[in-house]
């Protein structure tokens, strides 16, 4: 790769620096062309994230999850007007999941930041899952950066924590919000899943709702058995909220959730997880680029020349099993880096 | 990979083809630890697909998919009855998804099958998602050729058709269900993803609920407009079913189905559909086990001599970024292949 670059062209070199150059200076076309490049996993987007990674790691990342109809954006549109107030530059990542049945309309959701929409403090973008296994994943965290980097004080990941992906996704932050509501019986299902060991503040939102201040207690109790998280030695603690309500008279708690964000964050400062969490992040990240640029490879190295049609009529003709296969491939991928 | 294999110990070699021959006899516990291994993803697991293979591709695998709720689990249920009837074995796939927030009880749901945990020739067998991406879609494979080499004339598989993974374990199967209910909006979501392109049959079920009428219109006009599946020039249809209620009296539409699975079958042996499937299959196949081949190397290559700890450290203190540190492990990974 570095022989890649190199040998790449002296105005595409200097045009690549130039568009890092304007991002860090905020400009929000070229943040706008650097995510679509990241979501479509451009060959060459590593290239560019290598000048903006010493750009990044300055702001605020929050991570949001939660299950469909938690009121994650809600929350996060209360979040944007609190951050806001307070002079913060704020950037929103909202993954859409690649799954049919997530539930609720996403669209109709990112509609409900409109009315930050002509606030120029605030920059909301959706990421798509597109192409192969772990995509996501890696170009949700290229976004983030990308955020990072033109400026933004906060940048909240919003994510629906459907499957592997989209958990892998919540390392990229310092600070992991849980959304839950009462009496959905989410709260069993996440103590059982990998979510909550990842999860600093867990928020019970639509706290108006029948069976809150059960569920609430409920909650608690269950985090007091607990003493550590896989991140952090910090207890996690329970934030009742109501993110919306009719002519926002009823939203309560956002000012409680702002003060535990930051109590969090004053925690890792203090207690030394914050170098914790950033070598967990940091190695999730080796993972993540290195599956993203194997994977590639392996693309590479299935349909170069004809191989698979190849290997796939050997299998149908019990010439061959597709595990003898991929040990060839390997072998010819291998046989192809040493050439380089 | 090979070496590896015939410097593996003589018992170890006769072990394990003495496990594949009782699997292939029909052996119940030697299954159930075949499936076990596969669903640990163990290392040797390869080896032990390889002989498996060759008995693998007789059996029908009937993939079935949809929203929580739907009543996957009772529509599988109301197979397993009419193919025993029809003198077949049967064996099942459940797969647990890693989602936290899938909704439903999904062991809940296994207890439903239990009037025929009695019956010899029904194998019911959960796979849960477990270490990487990918890992879960792999597994499912090797447990679905399990249960062919083991002799079911008869396999489903059953996900929840949420996140890619789920979408690629569709691809091992034959035909495909994709079962919805009527008036939850789940059909437009569908359409939208995916999902709609590798169904060859839209079950409706709870076709008692409000709207069933209606929404089997929209669905038959919808898939009016489409000619082609993916996957084949068949036409798929939609069948109403009623798949629980008390005291069975109300179940319908069961017979219609397995009709329409025959119906479908049918169709790929007389057109010639069924080898483009076998094709589309066994380039699902390669893939999946290069990617996970692909990925236990790279944990190798991240984890062998401390070599992730010191690029952590590096990239903290700003002495290299992430994607420099990737290209060195790759760089490294083609040097220990060239050796071996």
């Amino acid at each position: 790769m570095p022989g890649k670059e190199s040998s790449m062209p002296k105005d595409d070199v200097a045009c690549r620096a130039e568009m890092v150059e304007r991002l860090i200076n905020g400009d929000v076309r070229t943040a706008a062309r650097l995510i679509t490049m990241a979501e479509n996993g451009l060959a060459d987007m590593n290239g560019f994230m290598k000048q903006i990674y010493p750009h990044t790691g300055k702001g605020l990342v929050i991570g949001i999850t939660g299950p469909g109809g938690a009121g994650k954006s809600s929350l996060v549109d209360q979040l944007i007007g609190k951050y806001r107030k307070l002079g913060r530059k704020v950037g929103v990542v909202a993954v859409d999941p690649s799954s049919p049945f997530s539930g609720g309309a996403l669209l109709g959701d990112r509609i409900r930041f409109k009315r930050h929409s002509v606030d120029e403090g605030v920059y909301v973008r959706s990421v798509a899952a597109r192409g192969h296994l772990g995509g996501l994943a890696k170009a949700t965290t290229d976004v983030v950066k990308i955020m990072e980097a033109m400026g933004n004080h906060v940048v909240m990941v919003e994510t629906l924590g459907v499957g592997q992906d989209e958990i892998d996704v919540m390392h990229v932050a310092q600070t992991c919000l849980l959304v839950l509501t009462p009496g959905m019986g989410d709260e069993i299902q996440a103590m059982k899943s990998g979510i909550m060991e990842i999860a600093d503040i867990i928020v019970l939102n639509k706290f108006d709702l029948e069976g809150a201040e059960v569920c609430l207690r409920n909650l608690e109790a269950t985090l007091g058995h607990r003493v550590y998280t896989e991140r952090s030695q910090w207890l996690p603690r329970v934030v009742p909220t109501i993110a919306s309500g009719i002519r926002d008279q009823t939203i309560t708690g956002i000012d409680d959730l702002v003060h535990a964000i930051e109590a969090h964050q004053a925690y890792l400062d203090k207690s030394g997880d914050k170098k914790k969490i950033l070598e967990k992040r940091i190695e999730h990240e080796l993972t993540l680029i290195l599956k993203n640029e194997v994977e590639k490879l392996c693309s590479a190295g299935l349909c170069s020349a004809g191989k698979k049609q190849y290997y796939i009529n050997a299998i149908i003709e019990k010439e061959m099993d597709p595990y003898t296969a991929v040990q060839q491939v390997l072998a010819f991928l291998a046989g192809t880096e040493r050439t380089e």
